[in-house]
Protein backbone atom coordinates (compact mmCIF):
# COMPACT_ATOMS: atom_id res chain seq x y z
CA UNK A 1 0.00 0.00 0.00
CA UNK A 2 1.69 3.41 -1.58
CA UNK A 3 -1.02 5.85 0.29
CA UNK A 4 -3.76 5.56 3.15
CA UNK A 5 -6.19 7.55 1.64
CA UNK A 6 -6.43 9.66 -1.61
CA UNK A 7 -8.92 12.35 -2.33
CA UNK A 8 -10.34 13.49 -5.35
CA UNK A 9 -11.82 16.92 -6.09
CA UNK A 10 -13.90 16.77 -8.83
CA UNK A 11 -14.94 13.71 -10.94
CA UNK A 12 -15.22 14.66 -14.38
CA UNK A 13 -13.23 12.54 -17.16
CA UNK A 14 -9.89 13.35 -15.25
CA UNK A 15 -10.73 13.12 -11.68
CA UNK A 16 -13.13 9.65 -12.17
CA UNK A 17 -10.33 8.31 -14.64
CA UNK A 18 -7.98 9.32 -12.01
CA UNK A 19 -9.82 8.28 -8.94
CA UNK A 20 -10.85 4.76 -11.19
CA UNK A 21 -6.96 4.24 -12.02
CA UNK A 22 -6.01 4.17 -8.05
CA UNK A 23 -8.30 1.65 -7.21
CA UNK A 24 -7.18 -0.55 -9.97
CA UNK A 25 -3.65 0.39 -8.64
CA UNK A 26 -4.07 -1.72 -5.22
CA UNK A 27 -1.71 0.55 -3.82
CA UNK A 28 -4.13 2.95 -2.62
CA UNK A 29 -6.42 2.22 0.86
CA UNK A 30 -9.70 4.38 0.63
CA UNK A 31 -10.13 6.94 -2.70
CA UNK A 32 -12.64 9.65 -1.70
CA UNK A 33 -13.82 11.56 -4.01
CA UNK A 34 -16.07 15.33 -3.85
CA UNK A 35 -18.47 15.72 -6.52
CA UNK A 36 -21.18 18.90 -6.35
CA UNK A 37 -22.95 17.14 -9.11
CA UNK A 38 -25.24 14.55 -7.49
CA UNK A 39 -26.26 12.13 -10.10
CA UNK A 40 -21.87 11.92 -11.20
CA UNK A 41 -21.03 11.28 -7.64
CA UNK A 42 -24.13 8.18 -7.53
CA UNK A 43 -22.57 7.63 -10.54
CA UNK A 44 -18.64 7.05 -9.60
CA UNK A 45 -19.85 5.47 -6.21
CA UNK A 46 -21.88 2.93 -7.89
CA UNK A 47 -20.02 1.73 -10.25
CA UNK A 48 -16.89 1.68 -8.27
CA UNK A 49 -15.00 5.02 -9.16
CA UNK A 50 -14.28 6.09 -5.74
CA UNK A 51 -14.50 3.85 -2.29
CA UNK A 52 -16.55 7.11 -0.67
CA UNK A 53 -17.75 10.29 -1.26
CA UNK A 54 -19.17 13.75 -0.85
CA UNK A 55 -20.87 16.48 -3.00
CA UNK A 56 -19.13 19.53 -0.97
CA UNK A 57 -15.44 20.26 0.00
CA UNK A 58 -15.77 18.91 3.67
CA UNK A 59 -14.42 17.06 6.68
CA UNK A 60 -14.77 13.57 4.25
CA UNK A 61 -11.30 14.43 3.15
CA UNK A 62 -9.61 14.88 6.04
CA UNK A 63 -6.73 11.84 6.54
CA UNK A 64 -5.74 12.38 2.69
CA UNK A 65 -2.07 12.03 2.10
CA UNK A 66 -2.80 13.49 -0.83
CA UNK A 67 -5.65 15.94 -2.44
CA UNK A 68 -5.77 15.82 -6.58
CA UNK A 69 -7.59 19.08 -7.36
CA UNK A 70 -9.30 18.15 -10.67
CA UNK A 71 -11.77 20.99 -11.33
CA UNK A 72 -11.29 23.21 -14.23
CA UNK A 73 -8.17 25.41 -14.67
CA UNK A 74 -10.54 28.53 -13.91
CA UNK A 75 -11.99 27.47 -10.55
CA UNK A 76 -8.94 25.62 -9.30
CA UNK A 77 -7.70 28.58 -6.74
CA UNK A 78 -10.63 28.77 -5.24
CA UNK A 79 -11.01 25.18 -4.82
CA UNK A 80 -7.66 24.98 -3.13
CA UNK A 81 -8.22 27.95 -0.56
CA UNK A 82 -11.40 25.44 0.45
CA UNK A 83 -9.88 22.52 0.59
CA UNK A 84 -6.96 24.19 2.93
CA UNK A 85 -9.57 24.48 5.44
CA UNK A 86 -10.03 20.99 5.87
CA UNK A 87 -6.53 19.21 5.84
CA UNK A 88 -4.27 18.92 7.97
CA UNK A 89 -0.60 21.02 7.87
CA UNK A 90 1.50 18.16 6.18
CA UNK A 91 -1.50 17.46 3.48
CA UNK A 92 0.06 17.52 -0.07
CA UNK A 93 -2.30 18.80 -2.34
CA UNK A 94 -2.02 19.27 -6.45
CA UNK A 95 -3.98 19.74 -9.36
CA UNK A 96 -3.96 18.40 -12.88
CA UNK A 97 -5.17 21.81 -14.95
CA UNK A 98 -3.70 22.26 -18.49
CA UNK A 99 -2.07 25.91 -17.18
CA UNK A 100 0.13 25.99 -14.66
CA UNK A 101 2.44 28.82 -13.77
CA UNK A 102 -1.16 31.37 -12.28
CA UNK A 103 -2.55 28.43 -9.77
CA UNK A 104 1.36 27.68 -8.78
CA UNK A 105 2.17 30.88 -8.15
CA UNK A 106 -0.88 31.99 -6.42
CA UNK A 107 -0.70 28.91 -4.45
CA UNK A 108 2.67 30.10 -3.26
CA UNK A 109 1.64 32.83 -1.39
CA UNK A 110 -1.16 30.66 -0.20
CA UNK A 111 -1.00 28.62 3.07
CA UNK A 112 -0.75 25.56 1.43
CA UNK A 113 2.54 26.93 0.37
CA UNK A 114 5.48 24.04 -0.39
CA UNK A 115 2.77 20.99 -0.08
CA UNK A 116 0.88 21.86 -3.66
CA UNK A 117 2.51 20.38 -6.52
CA UNK A 118 1.03 21.75 -9.88
CA UNK A 119 0.88 18.82 -12.09
CA UNK A 120 -0.83 18.31 -15.65
CA UNK A 121 -1.26 14.96 -16.52
CA UNK A 122 -1.08 14.71 -20.76
CA UNK A 123 -3.96 12.71 -21.42
CA UNK A 124 -7.34 13.42 -22.41
CA UNK A 125 -10.19 12.99 -25.09
CA UNK A 126 -12.54 15.09 -26.38
CA UNK A 127 -15.47 13.88 -24.29
CA UNK A 128 -16.33 14.88 -20.86
CA UNK A 129 -17.72 13.75 -17.57
CA UNK A 130 -17.44 10.74 -14.99
CA UNK A 131 -19.15 8.62 -16.99
CA UNK A 132 -15.94 8.90 -19.64
CA UNK A 133 -14.16 7.49 -16.90
CA UNK A 134 -11.10 5.34 -18.24
CA UNK A 135 -8.70 4.11 -15.84
CA UNK A 136 -6.48 3.19 -19.00
CA UNK A 137 -5.97 7.42 -19.93
CA UNK A 138 -2.91 7.81 -18.11
CA UNK A 139 -1.10 4.77 -18.99
CA UNK A 140 1.75 5.38 -21.10
CA UNK A 141 1.29 8.84 -21.32
CA UNK A 142 3.59 11.70 -20.10
CA UNK A 143 2.45 13.73 -16.49
CA UNK A 144 4.28 17.03 -15.89
CA UNK A 145 4.98 17.81 -12.87
CA UNK A 146 6.02 21.67 -12.23
CA UNK A 147 7.84 22.26 -8.27
CA UNK A 148 9.32 25.70 -7.44
CA UNK A 149 11.73 26.63 -5.23
CA UNK A 150 9.84 26.12 -2.52
CA UNK A 151 7.97 23.17 -3.19
CA UNK A 152 9.29 20.97 -0.30
CA UNK A 153 11.32 17.37 -1.51
CA UNK A 154 9.00 15.04 0.17
CA UNK A 155 5.32 16.80 -1.54
CA UNK A 156 7.12 16.30 -4.72
CA UNK A 157 8.28 12.33 -4.70
CA UNK A 158 4.69 11.79 -3.21
CA UNK A 159 3.39 13.50 -6.46
CA UNK A 160 5.70 11.96 -8.77
CA UNK A 161 4.66 8.41 -7.12
CA UNK A 162 1.13 8.86 -7.91
CA UNK A 163 1.28 9.64 -11.52
CA UNK A 164 3.87 6.84 -11.75
CA UNK A 165 1.09 4.40 -9.84
CA UNK A 166 -1.06 5.75 -13.25
CA UNK A 167 1.04 4.51 -15.79
CA UNK A 168 2.29 8.30 -16.69
CA UNK A 169 6.35 8.60 -17.36
CA UNK A 170 6.25 12.15 -14.67
CA UNK A 171 8.62 15.17 -15.87
CA UNK A 172 9.72 18.17 -13.97
CA UNK A 173 9.46 21.33 -15.90
CA UNK A 174 9.38 25.04 -14.48
CA UNK A 175 5.84 26.88 -14.64
CA UNK A 176 6.06 29.28 -17.07
CA UNK A 177 7.97 26.84 -19.24
CA UNK A 178 5.17 24.43 -19.55
CA UNK A 179 2.78 27.29 -20.26
CA UNK A 180 4.29 28.66 -23.27
CA UNK A 181 4.84 24.79 -24.64
CA UNK A 182 1.56 23.72 -24.01
CA UNK A 183 0.38 26.92 -25.66
CA UNK A 184 2.13 26.09 -28.84
CA UNK A 185 1.56 21.78 -28.87
CA UNK A 186 -2.53 22.28 -26.85
CA UNK A 187 -3.94 25.40 -26.44
CA UNK A 188 -2.78 26.75 -29.82
CA UNK A 189 -3.78 23.84 -31.76
CA UNK A 190 -7.33 23.39 -30.22
CA UNK A 191 -7.89 27.13 -30.55
CA UNK A 192 -7.11 26.86 -34.13
CA UNK A 193 -9.07 23.48 -34.67
CA UNK A 194 -12.23 25.63 -33.28
CA UNK A 195 -11.66 28.43 -35.99
CA UNK A 196 -11.09 25.97 -38.63
CA UNK A 197 -14.77 24.06 -37.87
CA UNK A 198 -15.96 27.83 -36.92
CA UNK A 199 -15.16 28.89 -41.13
CA UNK A 200 -16.10 26.06 -42.34
CA UNK A 201 -19.52 25.95 -40.70
CA UNK A 202 -20.20 29.46 -41.52
CA UNK A 203 -19.35 29.33 -45.21
CA UNK A 204 -22.78 29.45 -46.72
CA UNK A 205 -22.24 25.87 -48.28
CA UNK A 206 -24.58 24.96 -46.07
CA UNK A 207 -24.45 21.19 -43.37
CA UNK A 208 -23.57 19.26 -46.39
CA UNK A 209 -19.81 20.26 -47.00
CA UNK A 210 -19.27 18.34 -43.50
CA UNK A 211 -19.79 15.04 -46.43
CA UNK A 212 -16.52 16.20 -47.79
CA UNK A 213 -14.35 16.53 -44.65
CA UNK A 214 -12.23 13.51 -45.25
CA UNK A 215 -10.03 15.56 -46.90
CA UNK A 216 -8.04 17.23 -44.36
CA UNK A 217 -10.60 18.95 -42.17
CA UNK A 218 -11.85 15.34 -40.33
CA UNK A 219 -8.44 15.43 -38.68
CA UNK A 220 -9.58 18.89 -36.54
CA UNK A 221 -12.92 18.25 -36.00
CA UNK A 222 -11.83 15.68 -32.98
CA UNK A 223 -10.38 18.23 -30.93
CA UNK A 224 -12.95 20.52 -32.11
CA UNK A 225 -15.44 18.82 -30.28
CA UNK A 226 -14.02 19.24 -26.72
CA UNK A 227 -15.58 21.29 -23.64
CA UNK A 228 -16.34 24.96 -24.92
CA UNK A 229 -16.03 25.49 -20.84
CA UNK A 230 -13.14 23.88 -20.17
CA UNK A 231 -10.69 25.47 -23.06
CA UNK A 232 -12.20 28.97 -22.75
CA UNK A 233 -10.97 28.91 -19.21
CA UNK A 234 -7.54 27.68 -20.55
CA UNK A 235 -7.40 29.59 -23.03
CA UNK A 236 -7.98 32.87 -20.69
CA UNK A 237 -5.70 31.58 -17.69
CA UNK A 238 -2.83 31.14 -20.37
CA UNK A 239 -3.60 35.09 -21.85
CA UNK A 240 -0.39 35.80 -22.70
CA UNK A 241 1.40 32.88 -23.79
CA UNK A 242 -1.97 32.13 -26.22
CA UNK A 243 -1.83 35.39 -27.15
CA UNK A 244 1.65 35.44 -28.50
CA UNK A 245 1.24 31.66 -30.06
CA UNK A 246 -1.22 33.25 -32.40
CA UNK A 247 0.36 36.45 -33.34
CA UNK A 248 2.91 34.02 -34.43
CA UNK A 249 1.00 31.11 -36.07
CA UNK A 250 -1.33 34.38 -37.95
CA UNK A 251 2.65 35.29 -38.94
CA UNK A 252 3.30 31.90 -40.32
CA UNK A 253 -0.02 31.43 -42.10
CA UNK A 254 0.23 35.12 -43.53
CA UNK A 255 4.30 33.81 -45.26
CA UNK A 256 1.91 30.60 -47.34
CA UNK A 257 -0.98 33.29 -48.04
CA UNK A 258 1.49 35.60 -49.37
CA UNK A 259 3.32 33.16 -51.12
CA UNK A 260 -0.18 31.60 -52.88
CA UNK A 261 -1.07 35.58 -53.36
CA UNK A 262 2.02 36.46 -55.79
CA UNK A 263 1.89 32.56 -56.87
CA UNK A 264 5.54 32.04 -55.89
CA UNK A 265 5.32 28.50 -55.72
CA UNK A 266 8.88 27.61 -55.08
CA UNK A 267 8.94 29.49 -52.17
CA UNK A 268 5.76 27.55 -51.47
CA UNK A 269 7.29 24.62 -51.34
CA UNK A 270 9.53 25.96 -48.84
CA UNK A 271 7.78 26.93 -46.70
CA UNK A 272 5.49 23.36 -46.53
CA UNK A 273 8.51 21.28 -46.92
CA UNK A 274 10.01 23.08 -43.88
CA UNK A 275 6.99 21.69 -41.64
CA UNK A 276 7.06 18.48 -43.43
CA UNK A 277 10.83 18.04 -42.28
CA UNK A 278 9.54 18.83 -38.98
CA UNK A 279 7.05 16.80 -38.70
CA UNK A 280 9.71 13.82 -39.99
CA UNK A 281 11.86 14.44 -37.09
CA UNK A 282 8.83 14.03 -34.84
CA UNK A 283 8.11 10.74 -36.70
CA UNK A 284 11.89 9.51 -35.36
CA UNK A 285 10.91 9.30 -32.01
CA UNK B 1 -15.54 -6.91 -68.43
CA UNK B 2 -16.32 -2.85 -68.50
CA UNK B 3 -13.28 -1.87 -69.89
CA UNK B 4 -10.90 -3.79 -72.67
CA UNK B 5 -8.01 -1.10 -72.04
CA UNK B 6 -7.59 1.92 -69.47
CA UNK B 7 -4.23 3.96 -69.24
CA UNK B 8 -3.06 5.67 -66.06
CA UNK B 9 -0.74 8.55 -66.42
CA UNK B 10 1.70 8.88 -63.64
CA UNK B 11 1.97 6.14 -61.18
CA UNK B 12 1.67 7.68 -57.68
CA UNK B 13 0.78 7.07 -54.73
CA UNK B 14 -3.29 8.00 -56.50
CA UNK B 15 -2.05 6.67 -59.87
CA UNK B 16 -0.63 3.31 -58.71
CA UNK B 17 -3.56 2.93 -56.57
CA UNK B 18 -5.82 3.32 -58.78
CA UNK B 19 -4.21 0.78 -61.11
CA UNK B 20 -4.34 -1.85 -58.98
CA UNK B 21 -7.64 -1.31 -57.98
CA UNK B 22 -8.62 -1.70 -61.39
CA UNK B 23 -6.86 -4.92 -62.32
CA UNK B 24 -8.10 -6.12 -59.15
CA UNK B 25 -11.68 -5.69 -59.67
CA UNK B 26 -11.04 -8.09 -63.20
CA UNK B 27 -13.39 -5.64 -64.96
CA UNK B 28 -10.69 -4.27 -66.98
CA UNK B 29 -9.08 -6.38 -69.92
CA UNK B 30 -5.29 -4.45 -69.33
CA UNK B 31 -4.31 -1.55 -67.51
CA UNK B 32 -1.79 0.46 -68.79
CA UNK B 33 0.80 2.48 -67.01
CA UNK B 34 2.96 5.87 -68.51
CA UNK B 35 5.13 6.61 -65.12
CA UNK B 36 8.36 9.16 -66.29
CA UNK B 37 10.31 7.84 -63.12
CA UNK B 38 11.92 4.41 -64.48
CA UNK B 39 12.55 3.19 -61.38
CA UNK B 40 8.66 3.61 -60.30
CA UNK B 41 7.84 1.80 -63.49
CA UNK B 42 10.04 -0.75 -63.04
CA UNK B 43 8.02 -0.82 -59.70
CA UNK B 44 4.24 -0.98 -60.82
CA UNK B 45 5.41 -3.41 -63.74
CA UNK B 46 6.88 -6.19 -61.08
CA UNK B 47 4.68 -6.11 -58.68
CA UNK B 48 1.61 -6.24 -60.91
CA UNK B 49 0.33 -3.02 -60.22
CA UNK B 50 -0.06 -2.42 -64.28
CA UNK B 51 0.08 -4.85 -66.97
CA UNK B 52 2.15 -2.72 -69.14
CA UNK B 53 3.55 0.43 -69.37
CA UNK B 54 5.93 3.36 -70.69
CA UNK B 55 8.01 5.95 -69.39
CA UNK B 56 6.54 8.18 -71.84
CA UNK B 57 3.24 9.36 -73.49
CA UNK B 58 2.96 7.84 -76.47
CA UNK B 59 1.51 5.53 -78.60
CA UNK B 60 1.23 2.95 -76.07
CA UNK B 61 -1.96 4.30 -74.68
CA UNK B 62 -3.89 4.21 -77.64
CA UNK B 63 -6.97 1.43 -78.01
CA UNK B 64 -7.88 2.85 -74.11
CA UNK B 65 -11.21 3.69 -73.93
CA UNK B 66 -10.36 6.19 -70.68
CA UNK B 67 -7.17 7.70 -69.79
CA UNK B 68 -7.44 8.54 -66.30
CA UNK B 69 -4.51 11.57 -65.66
CA UNK B 70 -2.89 11.07 -61.86
CA UNK B 71 -0.20 13.63 -62.07
CA UNK B 72 0.35 16.83 -59.98
CA UNK B 73 -2.61 19.55 -60.74
CA UNK B 74 -0.24 22.21 -61.83
CA UNK B 75 1.20 20.26 -64.58
CA UNK B 76 -2.27 18.35 -65.80
CA UNK B 77 -2.97 20.62 -68.46
CA UNK B 78 0.47 19.93 -70.22
CA UNK B 79 -0.17 15.87 -69.59
CA UNK B 80 -3.69 16.36 -71.47
CA UNK B 81 -2.31 18.22 -74.21
CA UNK B 82 0.42 15.46 -74.76
CA UNK B 83 -2.28 12.34 -74.32
CA UNK B 84 -4.78 14.04 -77.00
CA UNK B 85 -2.03 13.46 -79.43
CA UNK B 86 -2.05 9.92 -79.41
CA UNK B 87 -6.03 9.11 -79.19
CA UNK B 88 -8.92 8.55 -81.14
CA UNK B 89 -11.60 10.79 -81.22
CA UNK B 90 -13.75 8.66 -79.42
CA UNK B 91 -11.46 8.59 -76.51
CA UNK B 92 -12.22 9.37 -73.18
CA UNK B 93 -9.86 11.38 -70.80
CA UNK B 94 -10.30 11.72 -66.77
CA UNK B 95 -8.14 13.63 -64.46
CA UNK B 96 -7.56 13.22 -60.17
CA UNK B 97 -6.62 16.13 -58.95
CA UNK B 98 -7.50 18.26 -56.18
CA UNK B 99 -8.56 21.73 -58.29
CA UNK B 100 -10.97 21.01 -60.76
CA UNK B 101 -12.26 24.45 -62.18
CA UNK B 102 -8.95 25.54 -64.01
CA UNK B 103 -8.64 21.86 -65.93
CA UNK B 104 -12.18 21.51 -66.48
CA UNK B 105 -12.68 24.97 -68.09
CA UNK B 106 -8.88 24.46 -70.04
CA UNK B 107 -10.00 21.34 -71.63
CA UNK B 108 -13.40 22.84 -72.93
CA UNK B 109 -11.35 24.64 -74.73
CA UNK B 110 -8.95 21.91 -75.50
CA UNK B 111 -9.55 19.09 -78.75
CA UNK B 112 -10.11 16.69 -76.16
CA UNK B 113 -13.57 19.32 -74.97
CA UNK B 114 -16.54 17.17 -74.46
CA UNK B 115 -14.69 13.95 -73.60
CA UNK B 116 -12.82 15.10 -70.78
CA UNK B 117 -14.51 14.67 -67.21
CA UNK B 118 -13.17 16.33 -64.43
CA UNK B 119 -12.89 14.07 -61.20
CA UNK B 120 -11.51 14.17 -57.89
CA UNK B 121 -11.46 11.14 -55.98
CA UNK B 122 -11.43 12.42 -52.17
CA UNK B 123 -8.31 10.10 -50.88
CA UNK B 124 -5.08 9.96 -49.92
CA UNK B 125 -2.54 9.43 -47.44
CA UNK B 126 0.39 11.87 -46.28
CA UNK B 127 3.13 9.31 -47.54
CA UNK B 128 3.23 9.10 -51.66
CA UNK B 129 4.96 7.33 -54.54
CA UNK B 130 4.21 3.99 -56.42
CA UNK B 131 5.47 1.86 -53.45
CA UNK B 132 2.84 3.38 -50.75
CA UNK B 133 0.13 2.45 -53.67
CA UNK B 134 -3.02 0.32 -52.41
CA UNK B 135 -5.56 -0.98 -54.20
CA UNK B 136 -8.06 0.03 -50.93
CA UNK B 137 -7.34 3.39 -51.09
CA UNK B 138 -11.07 4.16 -53.30
CA UNK B 139 -13.18 2.07 -51.57
CA UNK B 140 -15.78 3.62 -49.59
CA UNK B 141 -14.67 7.05 -50.10
CA UNK B 142 -16.59 9.79 -52.29
CA UNK B 143 -15.58 10.80 -55.69
CA UNK B 144 -16.30 14.36 -56.95
CA UNK B 145 -17.05 14.46 -60.68
CA UNK B 146 -17.21 17.61 -62.17
CA UNK B 147 -19.38 17.56 -65.92
CA UNK B 148 -19.92 20.81 -67.38
CA UNK B 149 -23.00 22.06 -69.94
CA UNK B 150 -20.77 20.44 -72.92
CA UNK B 151 -19.66 16.93 -71.49
CA UNK B 152 -20.85 13.89 -73.46
CA UNK B 153 -23.13 11.99 -71.37
CA UNK B 154 -21.52 8.97 -72.27
CA UNK B 155 -17.85 9.74 -71.07
CA UNK B 156 -20.24 10.78 -67.76
CA UNK B 157 -21.43 7.72 -67.72
CA UNK B 158 -17.84 6.18 -68.38
CA UNK B 159 -16.27 7.90 -65.88
CA UNK B 160 -18.66 7.40 -62.90
CA UNK B 161 -18.55 3.47 -63.77
CA UNK B 162 -14.82 3.74 -63.04
CA UNK B 163 -14.95 4.78 -60.22
CA UNK B 164 -18.05 2.64 -58.64
CA UNK B 165 -14.93 -0.21 -59.68
CA UNK B 166 -12.96 1.16 -57.52
CA UNK B 167 -15.59 1.12 -55.06
CA UNK B 168 -16.15 4.58 -54.66
CA UNK B 169 -19.58 6.84 -54.23
CA UNK B 170 -19.36 9.43 -57.35
CA UNK B 171 -20.90 12.41 -56.51
CA UNK B 172 -21.84 15.62 -59.35
CA UNK B 173 -20.68 18.98 -58.00
CA UNK B 174 -19.76 21.60 -60.62
CA UNK B 175 -16.30 22.63 -61.24
CA UNK B 176 -16.60 25.96 -59.13
CA UNK B 177 -18.47 24.83 -56.36
CA UNK B 178 -16.16 22.01 -56.02
CA UNK B 179 -12.58 24.68 -55.63
CA UNK B 180 -14.62 26.47 -52.83
CA UNK B 181 -16.09 23.55 -51.00
CA UNK B 182 -12.17 21.63 -51.15
CA UNK B 183 -10.63 25.31 -50.45
CA UNK B 184 -12.49 24.64 -47.24
CA UNK B 185 -12.10 21.05 -46.30
CA UNK B 186 -9.22 20.54 -47.43
CA UNK B 187 -6.70 22.99 -48.70
CA UNK B 188 -7.07 25.32 -46.02
CA UNK B 189 -7.11 22.22 -43.20
CA UNK B 190 -3.49 21.35 -44.72
CA UNK B 191 -2.15 25.31 -45.14
CA UNK B 192 -3.19 25.78 -41.41
CA UNK B 193 -1.50 21.83 -40.22
CA UNK B 194 1.81 23.40 -41.85
CA UNK B 195 1.64 26.82 -40.34
CA UNK B 196 0.57 25.21 -37.08
CA UNK B 197 3.92 22.80 -37.24
CA UNK B 198 5.96 26.00 -38.58
CA UNK B 199 5.72 27.77 -35.48
CA UNK B 200 5.78 25.22 -33.68
CA UNK B 201 9.54 23.92 -34.72
CA UNK B 202 10.17 27.66 -34.90
CA UNK B 203 9.66 28.45 -31.24
CA UNK B 204 12.90 28.47 -29.83
CA UNK B 205 11.73 25.47 -27.58
CA UNK B 206 13.89 23.10 -29.06
CA UNK B 207 13.04 19.53 -30.82
CA UNK B 208 11.74 18.15 -27.44
CA UNK B 209 8.77 20.55 -27.44
CA UNK B 210 7.60 17.77 -30.17
CA UNK B 211 7.40 15.07 -27.09
CA UNK B 212 4.52 16.87 -25.98
CA UNK B 213 2.36 16.92 -29.08
CA UNK B 214 0.17 14.29 -27.05
CA UNK B 215 -1.84 17.64 -26.24
CA UNK B 216 -3.71 18.04 -29.39
CA UNK B 217 -0.78 19.05 -32.03
CA UNK B 218 -0.09 15.08 -33.43
CA UNK B 219 -3.64 15.78 -34.98
CA UNK B 220 -2.27 18.47 -37.29
CA UNK B 221 1.43 16.85 -37.49
CA UNK B 222 -0.14 13.58 -39.90
CA UNK B 223 -1.42 16.37 -42.68
CA UNK B 224 1.75 18.47 -42.32
CA UNK B 225 3.38 15.10 -43.40
CA UNK B 226 2.01 15.61 -46.98
CA UNK B 227 3.73 16.47 -50.09
CA UNK B 228 5.49 19.65 -50.50
CA UNK B 229 5.26 19.90 -53.85
CA UNK B 230 1.75 18.19 -54.72
CA UNK B 231 0.22 21.12 -52.48
CA UNK B 232 1.94 23.86 -52.86
CA UNK B 233 0.60 23.68 -56.63
CA UNK B 234 -2.99 22.82 -55.15
CA UNK B 235 -2.54 25.80 -53.30
CA UNK B 236 -1.85 28.07 -56.21
CA UNK B 237 -3.81 26.29 -58.81
CA UNK B 238 -7.15 27.12 -56.13
CA UNK B 239 -5.40 30.54 -55.90
CA UNK B 240 -8.76 32.51 -55.15
CA UNK B 241 -10.81 30.44 -53.11
CA UNK B 242 -7.50 29.81 -51.19
CA UNK B 243 -6.73 33.28 -50.44
CA UNK B 244 -10.70 33.76 -49.80
CA UNK B 245 -10.81 31.10 -46.86
CA UNK B 246 -7.47 32.05 -45.25
CA UNK B 247 -8.88 35.32 -45.13
CA UNK B 248 -12.09 33.80 -43.26
CA UNK B 249 -10.42 31.74 -41.21
CA UNK B 250 -8.26 34.35 -40.36
CA UNK B 251 -11.60 36.36 -39.29
CA UNK B 252 -12.63 33.61 -37.35
CA UNK B 253 -9.42 32.97 -35.04
CA UNK B 254 -9.15 36.65 -34.52
CA UNK B 255 -13.04 36.36 -33.15
CA UNK B 256 -10.94 33.99 -30.68
CA UNK B 257 -7.92 36.13 -29.85
CA UNK B 258 -9.95 39.13 -29.39
CA UNK B 259 -12.22 37.21 -26.77
CA UNK B 260 -8.62 36.23 -24.69
CA UNK B 261 -7.42 39.75 -25.22
CA UNK B 262 -10.33 41.54 -23.23
CA UNK B 263 -10.68 38.47 -20.81
CA UNK B 264 -14.39 37.92 -22.33
CA UNK B 265 -14.63 34.22 -21.16
CA UNK B 266 -18.68 34.07 -21.93
CA UNK B 267 -18.08 35.52 -25.52
CA UNK B 268 -15.00 33.21 -26.35
CA UNK B 269 -17.31 30.09 -24.68
CA UNK B 270 -19.87 31.13 -27.35
CA UNK B 271 -17.45 31.10 -29.97
CA UNK B 272 -15.94 27.53 -28.81
CA UNK B 273 -19.48 26.13 -28.54
CA UNK B 274 -20.21 27.07 -32.26
CA UNK B 275 -17.69 24.87 -33.48
CA UNK B 276 -18.50 22.21 -30.49
CA UNK B 277 -22.28 21.93 -32.08
CA UNK B 278 -21.27 21.73 -35.52
CA UNK B 279 -18.69 18.96 -34.50
CA UNK B 280 -21.83 17.42 -33.68
CA UNK B 281 -23.98 17.82 -36.18
CA UNK B 282 -20.82 16.21 -38.53
CA UNK B 283 -21.00 13.07 -36.46
CA UNK B 284 -24.73 12.36 -36.49
CA UNK B 285 -24.13 11.83 -40.27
Amino acid sequence: MTFEKVSVVGLGLIGGSLAAALRESGEVGEVFGVERNEESLRFALESGIADAGSCEIGPGISGSEIIVLATYVDTMAQVAREVSGFVSPDTIVCDTGSVKAPIVREMEKSSLSIRFVGAHPVAGKETSGVKESDSGLFSGKRCVVTPVENTCSEALSAVKMLFSLLGSEVVEIGPEAHDEIFSLVSHLPHAVAYSLVNVVASSGEGENIFDFSGGGLADFTRIAGSSPQMWAGIFIENRDAMLSAIRSFSGKLEEIEKAIDSGNVEYLETLLSKARDSKRNLGKK
